[in-house]
């Protein structure tokens, strides 16, 4: 109720501020709860978007007031038109999972997890230290804190087995989120109009970065146990490409985790076409039935360019990443991000070295193990239950979602207007395919809010899938 | 003499190293202290600098351990000599500004404001509280705050004179830092090589992420007044331009401030070719003797792209910074930054518009002002006296830099090797021209720590200036 309370209130304010001459300064929040009887949350929505549409002006401390009637004058920016001419490449904006909803809907669409995963009381007591410390008042290096280096360069190292060289702290670039990172690898190390080798499905902000980049996608096809190593070589063979982009571990959408062997055969067509595997272990934090086995920790020629964030199982707002890398390709990264952003923030990286080195960050990565565990077996069950129609090729052993193939010929676009129509959101599975999706497929979250409703939201995906269906 | 005691723990402890087993724990950083006499911070030194060779390694929380020998095998990356190819473009990598010194050198060299002069207890109260606020686990919208967003159109909206649309909330793109904002808007609007035209000499940060974006850069020459609009319509003409990245208000590195006509001039001749500015207000909150006057205040037809950043004044760990733009510009450059890094850290975002929003923050501006004013009329009367070779072309009315014009012919590397030498660090002029240098330029930093050292400072250069001139 609360996106049509705010809309109730916003429309009765737009009236108001409309005979209102500019700069009245308009009834304080407290006094239009009280006359909405709404809550200040609903208040606040209907302020906003009043301040969006450029009716009325926040001065923080001090006010709102309606703007001056200048603000009424139509302009024409046909003029940029000209100027920017069409783009390069268009990068495909706010995809579903990043959507931001209501309470009352039933999200299944997520790529975050819910706030209650998150280690809560960590985070905070790490951000009010670092807030006394001194990186709240200083300028860390461009690769990021030495201490915080060495975390992510020893929490790899320790998978190398004897007779691979561990990565050193210097081999690590420390990044604001990952997706910086992956923007960076592909801008520096493919650069504009050459070809890239991704998974098909795969990350979709994978897929933006690379037409951020400008480069040339190539789809290599893969499924539960990962590419296939005679499709990559051929890839490889074929385009001339140097990197392949990949998450062998909980893949996202897929929830594939790479056998030992699979690793070791697209570790090996990489080096034999003396190229790079991009490894985004995005998924390291949330083993469910496995442990993650990054191959990075089995090359030591500079082959795998290794990437791991904080930013899904520490917090959003702590967005900390790093890429682990060796060689001339370290180096091209860490001037890109400088070029790029100059340095982290030394703050969020002390303050997400803190959580990640407390006792209490262990106690606490194995109960949202257990918490994951419980909820992709409730909705696994509830699906079976409510929506047999929606298979589940398999049962991810880690990770945050489901991916679900549809009968053949299922309207996607029609299907997921039928579930929002009923409160609940899921995820088209086109969001996840560089280019023409294989079939109709849909991404379930099990880490957004609520493991409650997932019994009705299945019952709404079925009855949807049964109208949906040809 | 940091340094030096730095060096000798490291060399003792490499010694000490060498001879232990693998695995075996260093002494605590206690003990080094008691044993070389010397304080914390030079052992954590030299201890970073064996790890960062991978001789040691510290496991946060546990102990400081020798590496295992398997790190002493050599491993060749020349594999990715050919896997990476020359690259497109060279970006330099760390300039001189951003270079991190012992304490007990004089910092002439440094681009970001000493401790000293940011606002300590309100950058430490805003980051308590907003580490215990929503922000701390939450993902704000990929623009930025709502209430940020609505406090940099405020701000700009101040000094939009009557008859001019201020901008509006939606017209604010909240980033990570100014450079963030730089890179997106050259290549999101410009692209890869295509013309941007940039003043000469100009922030080398711009300089930088131009060459990362791969644009054509072409320099307009700039002066005390700013570029000549005469230069700069030639300039559109002749390459097709469409952009012009200026520092109208106390230009990094002159200090120039462009009158209200030049303003007005420059403006005119980017409308009359369909272009944009980008008025890059670094030092809004630096001015001394004026007061800054945006351009972009001026223009509602979208042809001005306005950066303000609260880094410098704020805090280098809170890296908020914003573009303000309209039309389908805007549209471009939030793409590229959602490509590029999805959202901006909502606490950081939090806590800076808690610092700009007290009362006390402007209180905190004022007396910075009066500290610039007195630590710039130091240096300038220090230089006059001890380096009368050193030419000031204009004693700047804000900002945090000199410009200083050398004779013809100083021999710059010299210059500086000499004056670090003598314990005096000075950024040469080079790092801040797009092109070659037109002339021998240095330029000096009055907001670093320690302005008692002023004068010795400026001996060194003028004793450095009569060694270095032929």
């Amino acid at each position: 109720m609360n996106d049509g309370s705010s809309f109730r209130i916003a429309t009765a304010l737009r009236d108001w501020v409309a005979t209102a001459p500019p700069g009245t300064r308009l009834p304080s929040t407290r006094a239009l709860v009280a006359q909405h009887q709404a809550s200040p949350v609903t208040v606040q929505k209907a302020l906003r978007e009043l301040a969006a549409r450029g009716l009325i002006e926040s001065r923080p401390g001090v006010g709102t007031f309606v703007r001056a009637a200048r603000t009424a004058r139509t302009v024409d920016y046909g003029w940029q038109t000209a100027a920017l001419r069409a783009p390069q490449s268009r990068i495909q904006m706010v995809p579903t999972a990043l959507r931001s909803v209501p309470n009352d809907v039933i999200a299944l669409h997520a790529g975050y997890p819910d706030r209650e995963l998150l280690p809560e009381r960590l985070v905070r007591s790490a951000l009010t230290r670092a807030a006394r410390g001194d990186t709240a008042l200083s300028r860390p290096p461009v690769a990021g804190l030495p201490e915080l280096q060495s975390w992510f360069a020893h929490e790899l190292g320790a998978s190398s087995p004897v007779g691979v060289a561990p990565p050193t702290p210097g081999d690590v670039v420390v990044l604001p989120g990952s997706q910086s990172g992956l923007s960076s690898i592909f801008r520096a190390l493919v650069t504009g109009g050459r070809p890239l080798l991704m998974e098909s499905p795969t990350y979709w902000g994978a897929i933006a970065a690379a037409a951020q980049a400008g480069v040339r996608v190539i789809p290599v096809p893969t499924g539960p146990d990962g590419p296939d190593p005679a499709d990559l070589d051929r890839a490889f063979a074929e385009t001339g490409a140097r990197l392949f982009y990949a998450q062998p571990t909980y893949a996202n959408p897929t929830g594939a985790q790479w056998s030992t062997e699979r690793a070791e055969q697209v570790l090996g067509v990489v080096r034999a076409h003396g190229a790079f595997l991009v490894e985004d272990d995005w998924a390291r934090d949330f083993g469910i039935g496995t442990t993650p086995r990054p191959i990075a920790a089995h090359d030591d020629a500079g082959h795998v360019l290794y990437l791991r964030s904080l930013t899904k199982s520490v917090s959003p707002s702590l967005r900390i990443a790093a890429v682990i890398a060796r060689g001339p390709a370290r180096e091209r990264i860490l001037a890109d991000r400088g070029a790029e952003s100059l340095y982290v923030s030394g703050l969020l990286q002390a303050a997400a070295l803190d959580v990640v080195t407390q006792p209490a960050w262990q106690t606490h990565l194995r109960g949202v193990r257990e918490q994951l565990r419980t909820r992709r077996d409730l909705l696994v069950t509830c699906l079976r239950h409510h929506a047999p129609q929606a298979h589940i090729e398999a049962v991810p052993a880690g990770g945050l979602n489901l991916w679900l193939r549809l009968p053949d010929g299922t309207d996607l676009q029609q299907l997921t207007r039928d579930c929002e129509r009923a409160g609940v959101l899921v995820a088209p599975g086109t969001d996840w395919f560089p280019a023409e999706a294989t079939g109709a497929f849909l991404r379930l979250n099990y880490a957004g809010p609520n493991p409650s409703a997932y019994a009705e939201g299945a019952r709404v995906l079925g009855e949807a899938l049964d109208r949906s269906t040809p």
